[in-house]
């Protein structure tokens, strides 16, 4: 069967992860990607787990060459709204170069790009260039709940040197992307309560603290009017920039009209001393994700809010650490909060961030690798959000990831007529086999 | 009938004005103010608005004498939560000394005092010490919308010496309360436009201005650390207090101890050289009535909103103007947010402060009215509350209004349960009667 004829049927399965009425299509869909890579000769195993199970693909194992883990996942985003697809989102169809459905990009089209790559070198020559082992989960989509355990209990039986992970995007078609730093995130919810009921502004007025103006306060006090934070020991672990990072970045072709055009605002804003793709890629950030207090309605209504909400979150980037950041921002707040209220910090989700050094042996096989694929220079970037995994794999197995995204930014993932570019699906396997053959060598 | 039967009567008419479906019951309770007038003895007429009818009621008009205008309202609240009354609404119950039904404090228990002392004066006497008027509206808990109008077309008619209200509060039990002045009030909402959408925090954080931030930085900047307003021209023109009133205040039993107790806060605030009372009724306020942006349910969301919104009122004191307070507030947040945001501000409602003398002759003569009927001197207090009656009484007829509060602070105006002191509707007939006699004498 011809590599598109294969995407297509992976994509007809409805393996939707979070959806308790899709739970046996995403359990087919496991098994369909177990048959295929079984078809090819790989050593199969499906890995049950208290939610989805993991599929493990094993090719020859020889003493004395490199291994190489290959992760993905097959399991997708829902569809809703159903309506905005131009068609159904589990009848994939063709259009423009293009194949749209669920799961097109996001990660279907992409880890199959390496299962049939790698297949059809077994298939044909009996063996691989390296030691090559898949490890494809179905919980992506739900936050990967049983893939950390599950890493950790088989951590001798997927040792390897280096893991490849085709789950991101390339920065702009034909331009062959290597990401070789993530930020990480902290997150927290500041609850400032003052009186305990809403109070006529009128009749105490001037009297009592205002919970939504501490709040305001707070948030204020994160940043200088230039735009830097200034919470004390904020940046004490910020490694800066590289000369050559900054050079490489000012190659990619993603900058300010890109993010501009993307963003719909009406410019871009910048830390003094920094790019506006700089402070994405490799600054840390303090974001309100989501502020509340008080009358929100239609009209007025002349009360002080007995409390107000804060959602933070803080983009981190090398070596910041989520717990001491939100030490550090908590000690600060507390320091400002006044005594007329109360303040509550709820701590949310941290995740390191990630560097790997894309000029080590393993990522200059990659980047000779994406040469070859796609017949251009890689680019080297980072990226401004935070895939846990990266930091996952080096905890657990100590190597780093090679991040190979073969998405464009316009693939729609997790959105209505998601899809993927069929030469990104033939570019992908040839990157694959690259790869493969790079990563022998060394 | 006994006052207190008459009060049960009236209370038992659920006059909501709010509500279409009570529509012919607040007409009835027009007319049932109406007759009870006639019965003394009132030239009365029940003037007909695009809303609920305003009630006049004259007495003998004679030259050379002082005429004095009573007003009040016979509408009420709404009385939802039902659930929450200890006995229905408008089966009035008398508990513990007082009486429990929806309006019986807010106005009909004290506008019926004043009519009740004049009607006995009336029908006993046939005349009245002072040409008295009553104006009694059905609109005031719907924003009085048709009152301005209709005193304006009937300024001529309605002219008087001085206006007395009782819809207020007497700050203790057995304190009989004069407030001479009220602040007034300007508001605002700010809506802070940022991303056309919102944006993925990770792949755009650090180089698009945050909304909410933004947002939060005006509010901050609205003060300084120690609660002081710091928008250029706030004070220009803020009366200082006044020796004697500060000196009057703090006799009032009404302090720190009570303002806190009402609020449940952790404590109470107030600006550098004021006490907190002093801040409530003599200094103006900036307060976020309201916030929101962003993702504000369970968990988190790693957004930028793409826009923050902020409710505002400003809460101000003689001689400060609500447009030129707008005014100096909207250039305060125009040259402060940066151009990476867009900020609209949307005019609010507005209302001047009112201040009057209370040692002025009608002044005096109120407070020798109050100590005869409760045997006790009365306290001087503003309120920090806005009444737009008093401003519109001085701009259309040019008097003063003596603000003689009969209910008490736990008389749950506009809430279940809502009460008015027997004692109060007897002492508030004594007071209408020592104070026409007072008035006369001027």
């Amino acid at each position: 069967m011809a590599p598109l004829d294969q995407l297509l049927e992976f994509l007809r399965i409805p393996s939707i992860s979070t959806v308790p009425a899709h739970a046996a299509d995403t359990a087919r869909c496991a098994e369909w990607v177990a048959d295929l890579a079984r078809g090819f000769g790989f050593n199969v195993a499906v890995e049950p787990t208290p939610g989805h199970p993991i599929v493990t693909a094993r090719g020859p194992v020889q003493a004395g060459r490199r291994t190489v883990l290959v992760y993905g996942h097959y399991d997708v985003q829902p569809v809703d709204p159903l309506a905005l697809w131009t068609s159904p989102p589990f009848e994939p169809a063709v259009r423009d170069g293009c194949v749209f459905a669920r799961g097109a990009s996001d990660n279907k089209g992409q880890i199959l790009a390496h299962l049939l790559a790698a297949g059809e070198v077994l298939r044909k020559e009996g063996d691989l260039p390296v030691n090559l082992i898949f490890l494809i989960e179905g919980e992506e989509e739900v936050g990967s709940t049983h893939f950390g355990p599950f890493l950790s209990a088989h951590r001798a039986e997927l040792g390897c040197d280096v893991v490849v992970v085709s789950d991101s995007t390339m920065i702009a078609p034909g331009v062959p992307t290597v990401a070789y730093g993530l930020r990480g995130i902290t997150g927290m919810e500041l609850v400032v309560r003052g009186p305990d009921h809403d109070l006529h502004s009128g009749c105490f007025g001037g009297a009592v603290a205002n919970p939504a103006t501490v709040a305001a306060r707070l948030v204020a006090a994160l940043h200088d009017a230039s735009g830097r934070i200034v919470v004390p020991g904020f940046h004490d672990r910020v490694r800066p920039l590289e000369a050559w990072e900054r050079e490489a970045w000012r190659r990619v072709p993603y900058g300010d009209t890109e993010l501009l055009a993307n963003t719909g605002a009406p410019q871009l804003v910048a830390e003094p001393g920094f790019t506006p793709i700089e402070c994405v890629w490799g600054r840390p950030t303090a974001e309100v994700n989501g502020i509340g207090g008080g009358y929100q309605g239609e009209g007025s209504k002349t009360v002080i809010p007995s409390e107000a909400r804060v959602k933070l979150t803080f983009r981190l980037v090398p070596d910041q650490h989520p717990d001491e950041i939100a030490a550090c921002v908590g000690r600060h707040f507390r320091a400002l909060v006044p005594p007329s209220v109360s303040l509550e910090i709820r701590a949310g989700h941290g995740a390191r961030p990630y560097l790997a050094d894309p000029n080590s042996p393993f990522g200059t096989a990659a980047r000779r690798a994406l040469r070859s694929a796609f017949g251009r220079e890689p680019v080297l970037i980072r990226e401004g959000g935070s895939i846990p995994l990266a930091t996952l794999m080096r905890d657990t197995l100590g190597v780093d990831t090679l991040l190979l995204g073969l998405a464009l930014p316009d693939c729609n993932a997790h959105a209505p007529d998601e899809s993927f570019p069929i030469a990104n699906l033939e570019a992908g396997m040839r990157m694959h086999r690259e790869l493969l053959r790079e990563l022998a060598t060394l």
